[in-house]
């Protein structure tokens, strides 16, 4: 229910206003470095208060290992990982104790539980993904010993849309706040969010992410193609929409003779001229690049006054309070990374069986 | 592997051109009249040959269940449901033993077992989809007893797009052969795929799945949120390439304010005024439609030359052989339908046990 | 529910009755050759009719394979596998449909399910361990590969005890019908399995397993040891009342310092001087002997008048009937040994991922 | 992999000397009571240095919830809990670093994963139970509800054994320091660890649990069979040699006719005249008491030098050091109890989906 993953597989828990979140990863292979430095360079690209265009709340999103993890190596054992609450504003909640706020979780978890931790929305709170980035950072250091490599970035913010990834130098996302490795497209991006923030509103995007070096013979076939794993944990992300890898939905208007990817030796190696099958081909990696996009919804909290009820049903309103993003995508990129990270690690091992 | 879902759990197995394909259902609960016309025309509704604008392999998809039903009821036990495979053209396949098509699986499955039946793409054939069908069709009888109701359609052929579901009569859907409830949408898409079968081509679509009186409370937080478990399903099925549900893609234009579904109540139950959500709050239903996209590309067989390769790395041309579907969304609809209500049987069991 | 195992998983279906029981193998890996006939022998060795201390019912129990074999070998796909039903007197059963057979299922089925297929106790007819031979046979053509060698015999029935294993040529099992592989105490039992059939009663036994040659590092730790998997596997079978490995139930009344195993270098191998932790310590292999007993209740059908209730609760007599096993072992030899197998090659796979 | 459950699921994390060690629970249903105060009750009956007859290394193991309770309720989220380490004399066991102690986990952990937290065991320390109790207890909670009521005991220490539980006193099993029922029984029991305990030796036990007022129809038929569950949930504890239920291994010597358990109709209650079945019949539970031995071995660690080889496979001495229980049994019964209940709760929750 709370776990995610076959081999490498992990278990996240923790609600936004109790005393920690965290995570455990349980098949991460023995003898893998464990570097905390990255693990924390990997939370602070996701934390609050990173920039003006993200929420303001300040949590440090510092992580202690509990378990797992010997001098410095993963022994096999499942690696535990907590990061404690801090800067807990509780009473910034209590206004939604008994009033569901439109486009949240209030009212779906309050009918399914009967029990609901309101605070910062509890369970539903997106502080979640901080968990999996931690644990997602672990995965990128497995997946680096084969040479993947995975790069996530925002695509597009409203209706302003990055060049496609071929045309990018996917090494300047982090030059700008945003993530958006164009840097005119990205100077647009931020005035739009601050304009989105100043109108007391918020915004959508895309994440688009691109896995570079992936051997041939990730996935599995029928239900667990790779395309699909991606796209669940894709779909679990807070707010997200939609997924679409390779030609996605331009493809449907494509003919089969256009969208085929035909192949070629190229110096030795099976490659495919074009890539509309964004890397993977019935449902498993082929070795060329795995590229997807992400579509993220704006986010839920304005801060203006919204129609809603209360749990005894009556109309009442909302007021938007609390600090919050105008834009979710620019601190997504690290989420999407994550969860990339995780499918993949989960397959390399999973591939380890497919032949005697 | 070849498994889907966690209480109401589908195995398939069977290759295009072995003696038979077939599923296991674990999990159906006892006491389930399990109606056997309803099966079989749930198949028919996929079968290859039904019309002129899809595949004219003939295949009668009659099934004979082996186990799980008693005396016309189910009895807890796994509901094994075999389909004996027909009109095995297996000599169509003969040229593409040392050959990868373009787009196919050819190579991946090669690389990744060493072995490969080469034979109609063997387990990759999208023949495997009709196991689904008749296991779909067993979720769906379960679902009727709750009064939940799915409703797929073709909502895009090419450029050729229906207007939103809202405005369509979905009980016409079974009226014309492309599966579109909007008659004249549903001529032009007709048209057209005529017009590429006659180039010897193939094209994409959409198919929209609408599930209407869904209760509140189908999905899981976190990981297996209703739409995540949606959309794996959708993309494990052959030749898709995208998923959106609610909003989806175009939700990214919109501000927080616009796309925010308000709460009201309506003579006494709670509503939203609209449904940007799609049905699905924190990944849990609400209550409202739950309405969702599913891309397909162009399929991958033309009867056309391409360019390729051989194993042994050679460049050499594929031609097109054998009878094959111009476009697949008119018989992916049953496929869609099957899909989510597998996804929703499953989590209306695992809806049982949220609270004490 | 009806599926075992993690990574080399079978899911089996089938009641005693209907028209075929099965087994879908999920994970094995491509590149196997599967040996039809290797298969076909395993499935003699348990099915009825073999001699005169057997049931004398007749099953020819004749497979079929279904999918996920080409040109004789695994190719990563499931592996589904049928049996049809033969010489099925389901009349015999018409006096159980409404009445509880004492220690059957019938009971406990009608109360959980509320309908029951009552011919040959359905579903829990000892019918469906076929399908786990058949499995278990693929399970032994895997660990053939890795020289894993799986031995069990009929070490008690009724009083009459075999030596202990490592006085016995376990390569004699097959030479006498009640399967112990000491050829002195084989006839005692086979006397009194003889006597106990002409009482019209039935007996239990204990069915010895040794594996040799099994690899250092196979089991999991804390949940998943290998000895509780053998445990969990073991106890699965139908009349199963109990497990033990090493020294066992025994092995209680001796002090640490008899029953410690103490470790030796022997010519260069890690070995210990005794094996009272049954080649598992910590829960994973040592590469020693793995052995381990498995009691068998006596049969529940007895030829002999005995006391029930029928479905009303009114007290009522039921009559023995049909043609039953006056003694589970000599047939549960094979049955035990495929259980066995298919843990090993689950732990087997699972290995394959312990280190980077 | 360190997970246990299917709905009401756990999974353990930590070793006996890194920070802490815990466990997630996930699947509890939203809305019960957690009485942390009975939490602690059942946590103290496992930890150490509560009598002369344990180890007297003190661990106070206060528990921390980390989330998945609000307002003292379950929530449905999953619920964390952490018991930190204390008293680490972590130098005790430099001198295992590099040399394997006989019957420990030592030498498989080593080869397996190719490093090991030597300290303590690592994981394979039976500290890691200490979070199974904490979550048994939780799950004794919810069986509460259903007044389901789990009896663990002493019943044999060496060789003296006491009567049968049908003529115990199951309520006096906390009035003496060895949890056996029967007073003198345990005088003796006492008496005879005491002795060991001097002799600078160990010695092993069984523990019986009686579970009472079991609803009929808890369990699953092949595979999960609740006695198949129940043997591998006491198997999977640290030290375990034997499973047996209802008859056992005792039960191999009778004839059917003794052996079978004829059904009357007591009061309009379906019941018994006798249990050899242990409450269980065709693994599914029958209202009867259910009951079943576990057998623990000597406790490996001996306070005697012992041979034994290093890393290097030098042959070396191993010498007894730190404090350690001379019999394990005492401590063992609420773990026992906490694994049934763990069990128990999961079938619980697994037979609301049984029928429609």
């Amino acid at each position: 229910m709370n776990s995610y993953g076959t081999l490498f597989k992990i278990s996240t828990f923790g609600e936004s206003h109790g005393p920690a979140i965290g995570v455990i990863i349980d098949g991460c292979p023995a003898g893998l470095t464990i570097d905390e430095v990255f693990i924390q360079s990997e939370l602070s690209r996701r934390k609050p208060g990173q920039s003006k265009i993200t929420t303001q709340r300040k949590e440090d999103d510092t992580f202690k290992i509990l378990s797992g993890v010997f001098e410095g190596q993963s022994t096999g054992a499942p690696i535990a990982l907590v990061i404690e609450n801090q800067d807990q504003r509780s009473k910034d909640y209590s206004h939604i104790q008994n009033t569901f706020r439109p486009s949240h979780a209030d009212y779906t978890y309050e009918t399914k539980y009967g029990v609901r931790d309101y605070r910062g929305g509890g369970r539903s709170s997106a502080r979640e993904t901080a968990a999996r980035v931690a644990a997602g950072a672990i995965a990128k250091l497995l997946l680096k010993k084969s040479g993947i490599d995975i790069n996530g970035f925002v695509s597009q913010v409203g209706d302003l849309k990055s060049p496609p990834y071929t045309q990018l130098d996917l090494s300047k996302t982090e030059d700008n706040i945003v993530r958006c490795p164009d840097s005119a497209t990205a100077a647009k991006m931020i005035a739009l969010i601050d304009q989105v923030r100043l109108d007391r509103d918020t915004i959508g995007g895309v994440v688009t992410c691109v896995i570079k070096n992936s051997p041939v013979g990730l996935g599995e076939p029928v239900f667990d193609k790779l395309h699909a794993e991606l796209g669940k944990a894709m779909l679990s992300i807070n707010a997200v929409k939609g997924f679409e890898y390779g030609s996605g939905f331009a493809g449907v208007a494509l003919r089969g003779s256009q969208h085929n990817d035909e192949f070629v030796n190229e110096g030795g190696r099976i490659r495919t001229k074009t890539n509309y099958s964004g890397g993977i081909q019935g449902g498993i990696s082929n070795g060329e690049d795995i590229y997807f996009n992400v579509a993220f919804k704006p986010v839920a909290t304005i801060m203006q006054d919204q129609q809603s009820v209360d749990k005894e049903g009556n109309e009442t309103t909302v007021s938007g309070k609390g600090r919050h993003d105008p834009c979710v995508v620019p601190r997504a990129v690290p989420i999407v990374e994550a969860m990339a990270a995780l499918v993949l690690a989960d397959f390399l091992l999973r591939s380890k069986v497919s032949q005697i």
